[in-house]
């Protein structure tokens, strides 16, 4: 569970409504169905247009970990990464093809260690490992790309409806009593767009960004301990060049390390 | 057919017209030859200017692309590259003329696969196809950025009408009847200029970037492949280089797999 | 000629003009002197404070190429690398001389075969013409960045012109009759603003962008054709080499080929 | 002390403060809880949402950074550097554990020597500090984008505050008396929004961001020696190399070389 | 002496009071304390918390170079360079003391000289020296960012400026005829912020990114020819290799070629 997500979100949402009923306002003003259509549902739209129909996975995978956060285990892993170099040592690499088929594995990790088993060099590793990894960070930027775009369109969408509602009240203007709520409504779009895109939308990518950066390093741990186990690097050497990656940064690992 | 284009398309069109009849306002409100004169005509003139002639071409395909789909079928491809790498080795690189003259290959495939067969080293094919492969994501890029133009030319073109809309109402602000009709007409243009650029033109320049992505990236797997081909490596060995790229991404081609 | 220039320029200007006559305005309502001083006088200065003098003479011909248009002859000079590489082979490279000196030769080409006449290696004459393509990039961007700034400069300083005229209808606020006209009489500055920048000075930068590319890429194929006639690379798998600049890109070249 | 930033924020506030103090307005006029719940209660939760928990400790951490300083000792270093390489040369690279271990170096320096120490060679130290100083650089920056991704929500923020401000103002319509203090009640989320992000959020993110390079070139110039150290390059000649990472930039070091 | 600098400040000038005359104001509207305070004295604020004390220098320096000019002097340098490449190929690489002693020559060329009569290899004189043109584009860029940096933060400070006079307005509205000319008064502060930036800070940091180019290019040739020198590449070809940088860009070098 991401905390800071639903605290920042809940915070966000006392601020503006509490400081809307503080001015005297009534948050049900807020409520509005003309206004979810156009803004929301005309976004959403806009947003679909703008996605490859197999991003969409992304999408919602990128959901889950902005808001049920991610362990980025950088310690568990290295301590896994240094016990199979010295089963490696000990009893050669097929040894690790227990760990690898065990289905219990961390997923990469095992990917990696595979391609050391099948009698790959620590080049074609290399090679292969990062051409893998390029194409989950672009899939991983794909589904933060979603929110990004939504949150770019949203604010756009919602000046659409502001402007829509404005017309509405300028063919009403011979009736003055209108007007002043006529416009009140006619905010209600402003107020969907930008708040949708700067206060879900457009953090959310923010955060993401960040999530690929974490998912990138750790995968680029594992790569460089399987093919240091692949070249039969000293696990006290390994651990020293491993241990680089946990630098002050990242998930869960810290607090054991 | 990419299916989220069309729907895209139509959710924003229900929001935004929905909301507005919701609103008690008429759609006919939007209909407006003027606005669209300003607004429409005005901007694409301002894209052309932009563009180069050469590139209206790549303009139009990245229409098609973007509402028609493209298969990227990267599975089909490995298995068709797996094929030929066993042809290859039991007949050597020659026999693979077959495919190459069939004209019913993929159209990249057959293009390595030549260079391949009249005798190109692994380096030479992979120069030679690398500006090919530059070359085409510039096009591409550049059918993507008329959209992308287009887009942002738009909504300042409709500033621009709606200028020109106030200062027609300015001019007659000494008849009061005329002034609310009029400033809604001004509107229209902002609506389609925001309109167009944040609901068409944007989003389809969005999602043409990924395609390019996706493109790049099954070429790349091709020219892989045709280089394992001439190097002889073996098919097993080229299948596991090669399936990295499948990822979890793209078209058609996951579903097989 | 750049057909599209001219064409685009012409729609715009029909878009806007012809808008503004249906809708019952008056053309003659945008000559206004005041706002030109102030938008396109005052603008073009800033201009120039960001220019530095010997740019220039590359904003004016960046100019030209975006309304004469230039022909990137990819198969033409192909044809004529091939021809010399043939030529070369027979007579060795000094025979090359006749062409480099005639005077008439495409100037790009001369310079590089000067170089390998002169004696330099392949990878001198690859290290000396890549600075002088970086060189000529930078001059070609620079003449394209003056139009972007006049692009980003003038409808900021369009604002400053409305905001203007409007601190002088405030001063006139106590005569009704003055206030419609001269609020009019201020968007015209915004009108000057938005309308040069975006239909004049940046498509024409968009435009420009992509020449530098194709001008680039022309001389990248000059360089390759010429690094291989001096590596005394076979005629024929010189045009290999070349034909994939070809591409489906550029000026007049696809024409022929 | 940065004494730039106190003084800056001194300053900007004076200006603004007393700007409207001259204009005959009253300070307390922005005293509004509103206005503050809204705004920066309401962007301060929006960026949470941007923000993965760990790095909270670098946006602080940042935070000190830019109102505090750091001093950048490059000459300090540089002279700690040629002492331990004229130590390594007449005692061996052991003799440094001395200083490795007590305690009092520069971290970063003992980070380095430690795996000279252990008798890594030149390349596996580059290896491995690059690692290391790639991931400061990510956090350094993950610190500096708090900063900045608040100061991008805060206006927008403010602009829903203004909008829902508005939207009670046109509800009171009716009551003369009420709408001007009440509109100015609405400008207030627009100065907070505008002001907190443009004062302080955006300047501090833009200092942090030249933190960040003159964090990582003295990182460079310690790499850069202690790599020279573990080749035994003869300190005169070290420092001819590092002399050079002093430039005319940065903390204190200037001062006394 | 940059005459576009001083043209282009004069002609923006002319151009905006011009056209305020022309309209029937008076400039002296323009001089308000009030506004300075906010909006130019605000922002210098701001601009001072996003700079590092030791960043000054370089924003003056800057402020120098866009105003006062920088003679290229790429023709000069480059016969110097070959005059001091025959003295070397005469006497001897400790030939070139006499220059680099003198006092008198350019400082970047000095230099590098030093390292190479000091006995570095050529491999080791362009590391160091690309080193030292690293950090000195990082500081040429801080001084650029100084005025890029004041150039993003007034108009938004004067938006503030703005923001604050209509709420003073707001609280006098009861009486009419204060209203307009304060409003007049609040539009003084967007004046100031809209046209300080764009005309004077941004178009300054556009030439001095310019400027920044050229600077590192003309060091560039001085560093290639003095590598050559140190390899003894003979004085004809290294004319051939340093010429290229000439192009036709640039200081005072042109006119003398």
């Amino acid at each position: 569970m991401d905390i800071f997500s639903i605290v920042g979100l809940v915070l966000a949402f006392i601020g503006v409504i509490g400081g809307m009923i503080l001015e005297g306002g009534h948050p049900t003003a807020l409520l509005q169905l003309t206004a979810f259509l156009i803004v929301i549902v005309g976004s959403f739209g806009a947003t679909l247009v703008a996605t490859v129909p197999s991003d969409v996975g992304f999408a919602i995978k990128s959901l889950k970990r902005a808001f049920l956060g991610v362990k980025y285990d950088f310690h568990g892993l290295m301590e896994k990464i240094i016990d199979l170099a010295n089963l490696a040592r000990r009893e050669g690499l097929l040894a690790l093809e227990t760990y690898a088929n065990s289905g219990q594995g961390d997923p990469f990790l095992v990917k990696c260690l595979t391609l050391a088993i099948d009698g790959s060099s620590a080049e074609a590793i290399r090679e292969t490992v990062e051409v893998d990894m390029h194409i989950a960070e672009e899939d991983d930027k794909a589904g933060m790309k979603f929110w990004e775009t939504w949150g770019a369109l949203a604010p756009t969408v919602g000046v659409l409806g502001a402007v829509l509602g404005l017309m509405h009240v300028m063919s009403v203007l011979d009736d003055p009593a209108a007007i002043g709520p006529g416009i009140a409504v006619a905010f209600v779009a402003t107020v969907y767009g930008v708040g949708f895109a700067n206060i879900v939308c457009l953090p959310m990518s923010f955060k993401l960004k960040r999530h690929v950066e974490h998912s990138q390093l750790l995968k680029s741990m594992v790569l460089e301990g399987v093919v240091g186990i692949q070249s039969g690097v000293a696990p006290g050497a390994l651990r020293t060049r491993l241990k680089v990656y946990l630098g002050n940064h990242g998930g869960g690992g810290e607090k054991k390390h």
